[in-house]
């Protein structure tokens, strides 16, 4: 793509403008959409209707700039619109739903005056549209999990121990023996261009920037390359840089997921973490109810959302590349496509705790979607505590992570003090998007005071000095398992079919 | 009644008109009501303030078409009103209270944004008149029973086992030897036609497009022999088609009850479920607090709603017929009046659910009667608990349902998982009735999709692999009684009277 | 009194308008109030703002036509008005505090619209006058025992037993020897007339009417000999009649407790309650918080309301005679004082349980004044658990009732099958009275189906059968003391002054 | 400071009006504050918004007329401002935010109406200043433990004895030595002028006059020598006076902190109370939300509020003189500066409770800091019992004080109950200025009544009497720990950095 492309006038686009014949401009180049239209994931008509136009700013709330030219090739690109002879944008009827993509015309407050997730929440919840709000915010059903993941750590106390010099506070520790900042990580979350334009890459930057590692998901809104490229643009040393992970939904197609795995592992990713609690997607009705409106494409997944009769559920209809028949057999099949580490997340018991430990795997994430799969499925902390008393040998075995309903200092240092190597955040880093970069780092500076107050309340310095006796977890002891199996365990009946 | 009946003329009709002598057209047909009217179930003045005119209307509202020739017998037809001389419906004055019956004239949302059984119990509190509302919707005194039997399920959470493939998943499963596609079954429950004026044919027609079982109640709106008819009409054969079971309340005229148990066993009914936990109506104020307008019966058990100085509660007044002497020896007196299997509905402790296994009865299903009997009355999932400490033995016995809150895949899946065979549904049926049998259709299509994704979100792909040890019942095992009998139990004084 | 009394003219009784020389006209008759006027409990001014005018109507909102004779004496008596000569009531000026007694101007609903204590409840809450509301409803300071009184019924369960002949039941039991029809009775409590003009009296003659047995307070508006007349005028033979328990508060002047006892024998009275669990008043800040306007007398115990610096507490004020320094030891100056049987109300743990046991008498009364006391003191139901952890032997010894928070069939019936032999209940038959005797009737009949139907439903037909198998108390056992001491019981340091 | 200043003229004083000449009037004073005002910890433009104006009326808003000579010293003050020729107030043009000091003109409620600390609390919340309010009311991120500080009194039962002579009761105690009239104390809480101009001087009045101990803080609002004053002023004998503790922060400057512990021996105090929960300030952000306006400053520590970029916390930036290396080792330091009893407040555990009596100091305060310094830390109540199971000796060799959530005389006396010597109340005192010395008397009078109501309510007459038997703490027993370690408390794995 030169500048010897040949100039193109807005009447001759015009002449294009249907669906057998549709021609469209995007960033002043004119394309032809009539093959791809039919194959276009959000549907041929949020194409077509733009035929003879101009959809620059509509293909730009959806799409990485990137995603054309590799999509189509260069064969599809007619030249460059003549810049004397403007093109008029589609202009939509008035619609019948609520708009689902970009920002609304709803101020902010000024960033330094949100002090915690809570506010960084309250803004998403007014400010995104309603389908990227519904998307992030919705969990399985009656979202009982959703709520229990942070209940369950108001619930545990702390034991501080007082009078020790916690003058200098050090959160730093290590992931996978790479070095980080803070003990906490961004958990992979789908499409966050749907909060912001920059997307992964503003969070990556923000990563970057305050030492913090992030996992980025097969969903993600732009490719991985670009995502890494985001960082290596920012001209830091590698050396210096925290870890990258790559979050991997297998493809039903697996030789597409076997190159991204070639393609994450040559472009310097540190680990790869596999999804293992959503074959399928959650049931999350709230998703369901917003009506996607244009095309969301995820470009590493191909995963894309639209509508169908069940309704607009986001999650469920670009989950549907998703290979449900993925196994532990399957373990070994992934490691044969890449060298990286492995980490399997969504472990909800300590018999697969265990099975991942016999299998090898380098670290496992005690999580349950942030509620979004299963609804009653149990808090990661309370996982946590079921390997204290079912298999503690795991804890020097692998590393553990915990994520699901994580929104303050005092809940991070719980669950290190529990035992876990480092926590996930996910809806918390989507909704500081709506600041783009600098609330992502804001959003990382308010957690970081926040571990390191508690630490010095508690009596730490390092996180190393953690352990479980500064916590009272008396509250939620009860509701933990103590063996594999229920002590009603008995088989059912064999009458059953 | 054939095309020889008399023609009459409408004017012949109006002289008609009066308490000692009132003639009433209905669908055509001119009937002579002066000797049934003051034995009219809902009140002489419902029908005598109709004398001289045209009752289609507010009969169908009420009645099934079969009921007037069945209850009245072909000596009561004048004949057949003058198709050319139209007679007017009576005019009742304004009302001076709430009209009871048919729906409302609110807008009901369209059938696919309808997710889950709450938007159809929302679309039903909207819908339904304020009558059928509160007959269907109470529960005894409290309601505190209503409550638990929901909110314990919340309380159980899953243990998911993953990384199995679950790519194809069966929700088939046996019910006392027959074939169904679900393991839910429509709870027997009383006057569906208050609902849709198909009631319970569109609830049988819906059941058997979807292999779903159903249990019909003594008290529905038509009687058993139009609700299996409904089925056949429908052309599916006979092997194919889901089991009907019949839900029997005895009636005090013994006799009744024999002929019942005769006829439902004739058409090719498979069970019969024998309700114990309502030897007398529970206090549901709700139901009482709006006033019955006209007459509603009950074709199988005759009960009728009415009014009397304690309100206008249905299912008191409606459930006079009901033999409060039946005792564990009647058990026998039904198993001679029919060969069919015999289930117990109502069973609330192990002491009970042992004496009927020593019975023989060939089913128990733990109920509370939707919390409509005694508050405070226990879950039946409790319930299921104690058999499992007090009389695990049971569970290769006879087979154990359960009832009562149940409104999720994740509710259903959890039962399964502890022992139970099939859970039954009562209320979510009649909310669905709001649109008819597509409504019905709608609503196990909702029930199977969640069924399916909370096996496959915990490892199932079939329902003869569940077992407790998926579930992690501590929050509610200090609730479930380990004995028999209280640890206090001892006699109360002597001195008592 | 007689007709000789000499007629007054009203331009006479005008001439005695101040607080010197205070002449007053009640139902007819003019009474020279200069000298009590200072003494009256009420406050002096409550009585001269009436001086020279009809003050009939106020008097009869406060007091018992027998008060005045009996308090003044004849020699105050100067004579009967002329009735030629009517004489004005006294307008008080526009209010600057609500009115404090008779009821408020609205509309009570129907009584047959009334279904449980709750509903009797909502319409006290809207019609009494606001002092009455905050005087019977109000409990100690924040309230959370009057709460949990109620609530921790919620959470027993019942253990239904089915399949048994429940056509007959029967509510009949016997208290300290005397047939009841109920196993419920009124417990104690003050100033009925606040509600209606019959008070205690209407509480009796509707007691009588069914069978349900009364406990009269020491503060009851009216003289006990009133309310035992009350049943006599009615002319039911004694033997048919329930029997009538006085409660006592030691007065700090004992030789009016004995004369008072010494007469309450010699009435027919068939016990004495001594309530030992307010030696002072508790502290209701809804009381305080709505003055007194007029005064109020209770003429046994001579209590009278008003307001003082604190507030217009009526419980606190007129509890002012009740003598603090009663102990174990007075039980035998009591018995020295009548014949009658002695029950000891307000016993709150078992170690004073097992001393009333010890120390013989006739029953005790598990009980926290209704949550009026002692904020946070056990209620009754935990204590009755404590009872069977204990001492389970005393449920031989001695009778034992129970009373606050019972609001139910359900309620009454668990008490019952927990080993009580009746309990109270106190602010429903207050809340009752505002239908005055119907009301009462009506409420009993309430109280009677609800137990009658729990019977039923549990698989009982006469009390007797009741025994704790049949209610699962593990929700709230872990709240019920196994020893009389604390674990922790040891003594504070001698260092404590 | 003599008559003999010289008299300055209005129009003199107004030549000096700008930042780098920089005169202002105070109280008829002439001072220079050109070389002050950078100093000034409320910020420069504080001071010289009012430079050539008369200050008197904010400077008295936020500073003792004491600090003035005392900061700057004779040698700035310019003179008396010639009375002749008054000088206008500085006229600030209209805030852009709220103001913060200074009571809002919102009418109180009369005093006599308040009946609880609920009610000084409420007034407070609309009575101070949105600021004051903030500051004062505020706790640690979400607040969990300022509820539980609160809610787990309730969850304690009483376990009343009864028949007992409880006329005369007693609620004398020691402390320390220390004859005092009841069993609590005001807690230690900053700033007590921001409710009322007479700040911690009233408080030490109501104190004096009712018997009560007081703690002053670090961070009162006056000296400490001023407080001491104002009760020596009130003219009572050394010996009735109620004793006075100081609470100390160790200030960076260690020197100035031994200065003030000498001062503080000097002036009588009788012990010294050294935080240890707050080496650094908890994240309050309800305070951090409402911008300080002017420069409020502690005289004791230096300490002063004002806004950066995290907000207006005043808690966090008053605080940031506190010195966070202060360790076990330290408190021989301290001993070394005074020869006054030493108590440690902050205390959370039994491990620290028992390096403390093994350092052999005198109490500990079992405290979170109001819920102020770290959420989810444990309440005292907890720590208390916590210490009845670990080390139940302690009790003989040390005091031990409770606060946090008391607002009942029946918190109080289930602390005492438990082993507490007496209790601390904070906010409420504070909340009780809003009506000066004589809301702090009315709230004394209040819970002095209280603790006696529940005293005879439970049987006793002096506080020696108090054990644990009076209290079932079976509702909270499962949240103490037994051991001071956690069954988990295995060191985390070594991989950790």
């Amino acid at each position: 793509m030169t500048n010897e492309e040949p100039l193109v006038l807005a009447a001759e686009v015009q002449k294009h403008a249907n669906r057998e014949d549709c021609w469209i401009v995007v960033e002043g180049k004119v394309w032809d959409l009539t093959d791809f239209a039919p194959e276009h994931p959000g549907g041929l008509e949020s194409i077509t209707e733009h035929a003879g136009h101009d959809a620059t700013e509509v293909y730009n709330a959806f799409h990485a700039p990137s995603l054309l030219p590799t999509t189509l090739g260069p064969s599809k690109l007619i030249g460059k619109l003549d810049p004397s002879t403007p093109l008029p944008t589609y202009q939509k009827p008035p619609p019948t739903s609520t708009p689902q993509l970009g920002t609304q015309p709803v101020e902010k407050p000024p960033l330094d005056t949100i002090l915690s997730t809570h506010d960084f929440e309250d803004v998403a919840s007014r400010t995104l549209t309603p389908k990227t709000w519904a998307f992030y915010s919705s969990a399985a059903t009656d979202c009982h999990t959703r709520s229990l993941n942070n209940s369950l750590f108001h619930r545990l106390l702390f034991r501080p121990r007082l009078l020790r010099n916690v003058q200098r506070v050090s959160t730093h520790t290590t992931i996978l023996g790479h070095h980080v900042s803070l003990p906490f990580f961004v958990s992979p979350a789908a499409m966050a261009r749907m909060a912001h334009p920059e997307g992964e890459k503003a969070l990556a930057r923000g990563c970057a920037s305050r030492g913090v590692m992030q996992c980025v998901s097969t969903n993600a809104s732009f490719p991985i390359g670009e995502i890494v490229g985001a960082v290596a643009e920012e001209g830091e040393g590698e050396g210096r840089r925290p870890p990258l992970f790559f979050q991997l939904y297998v493809n039903r197609e697996r030789a597409k997921s076997e190159a991204l795995l070639r393609e994450v592992e040559a472009l310097g990713v540190k680990a790869v973490v596999l999804t293992v609690d959503a074959p399928v997607a959650g049931k999350r009705e709230a998703d369901e109810r917003v009506k996607a409106e244009g095309g969301l494409r995820a470009p590493m997944s191909g995963g894309e959302a639209g509508n169908d009769k069940k309704g607009g559920g986001m999650g469920r209809i670009m989950g549907s590349f998703v290979d449900p028949t993925v196994r532990w057999e399957d373990i070994e099949w992934i490691r044969r496509c890449m060298k990286l580490p492995l980490v399997l997340k969504g472990i909800q018991c300590a018999a697969d705790a265990k099975m991942a430990m016999e299998m090898g795997v380098d670290g496992i994430m005690l999580s349950n979607h942030g509620g979004r799969s299963l609804d009653t499925s149990p808090p990661a902390i309370l996982v946590l505590l079921e390997l204290h008393k079912c298999c503690p040998e795991i804890f020097d075995k692998m590393e553990i992570y915990v994520d699901g309903g994580i929104r303050r200092g005092t809940d991070i240092l719980k669950a290190i003090c529990l035992g876990a190597t480092a926590v996930g955040l996910g809806r918390p880093f989507l909704y500081s998007l709506a600041y783009g970069q600098e609330g992502v780092e804001h959003l990382i500076e308010i957690l970081k005071d926040e571990v390191k107050t508690s630490m010095r309340m508690i009596g730490l310095t390092t996180l190393d000095q953690a352990h479980p006796g500064y916590v009272n977890t008396l509250d939620v002891d009860y509701l933990v398992p103590g063996t594999e199996t229920h002590p009603y365990a008995r088989r059912r009946p064999k009458a059953r079919l």
